[in-house]
């Protein structure tokens, strides 16, 4: 039989996939899950129900409990913390950047390094040097990956996976759904999703 | 030393109150934690912020992932589970009735028999009848205590608490606050929120 799959939704600007990205590769294993890692934009689907931005913004004790949330939660996993001076971040780049990489062999280390540097350092992760050098510290030519973002296929491929998240219903990230449809959000429910995958 | 007090705010039509509710006295004990149970009103706090019902019906996709993950939820919990036809029900009549247990010795036994009512048998609460009913399994007699939720003291004492829960920026039900002013959001914490009481 082969291992059970769990597709991981996430986007770069979203802050709990920051501890969902860095925990889920060891706890799947633990479990002999396969990841797809599926980097998607929330922007267009808060815009679909109406959200400027994110809702963390447009409601501030939330907002203000969330980051205090998840740097309590950061504690506790020894994960670093630093909020970032812009929220949410403009993830396009990173994104597509990351569909380049997951189509590689260094795409799950790259999503890692960016959730580190924005919310374990607090980085400016829209910046295009930012990017650069996340990938140089992976031996992956920046000139080479950054011109291939700006392809007609990975842009499509990414429009292509947000419409897939709006279709599969996925509202928020980090979200994982098993392959018989069962969607969890939220680093909360990481632990559950795996269950469920291998049950 | 006296033992750590957290303050578990719940409004009686949060979903997400039901399990915290039921799971929340026998985690206390074993850490030696005494809860205040604060009932009160989630919709002046939602209809400041711009929502004239709860966001799981404002936002369809979240609520239908809310009522599966709350089943998943209440089945890892062993706790039985049925979606009551209105959601959300007004809470007003509950959380007085109480307000009136609390100050007395069947508060708390009220407050999980309303909860196992509505969520997990899928009954109105909203109903004098039913609430009349849940007071007689705990030997309490109805027409007494539904007439002490009419009187000045226990409206105000409820508004009071709504208005004590807006000021402490307080969003969403279940929340714990801790006395050095923690405030933990979510039946996902509880178990954190005792930990941080603890420490």
């Amino acid at each position: 039989m082969s291992s059970p799959v769990l597709d991981f939704w996430f986007d770069f600007a979203s802050t709990y996939s920051y501890p969902a990205a860095l925990r889920i590769a060891p706890l799947a294993e633990a479990r002999d899950v396969t990841i797809r890692w599926r980097p998607f934009l929330l922007g267009p689907i808060f815009k679909a129900q109406g959200w400027a931005t994110s809702p963390f913004n447009l409601y501030p004790a939330k907002g203000r409990n969330m980051w205090r949330d998840l740097e309590r939660t950061c504690a506790s996993l020894h994960l670093p913390f630093e909020r970032p001076e812009t929220f949410p971040q403009n993830s396009l780049l990173a994104a597509r950047v990351a569909l380049v990489g997951l189509a590689e062999t260094w795409g799950e280390n790259f999503c890692r390094a960016v959730y580190s540097a924005e919310f374990g350092e607090g980085r400016n992760i829209e910046s295009p040097a930012t990017i650069a050098g996340l990938l140089r510290n992976l031996a992956v030519d920046p000139d080479v990956v950054l011109a291939q973002t700006q392809s007609d296929d990975i842009k499509s491929q990414l429009r292509a996976q947000t419409e897939d998240a709006q279709r599969l219903e996925i509202f928020g990230a980090p979200s994982f759904l098993t392959s018989d449809g069962e969607l969890f959000w939220g680093n909360d429910r990481l632990e559950a999703a795996l269950a469920w995958a291998t049950r």
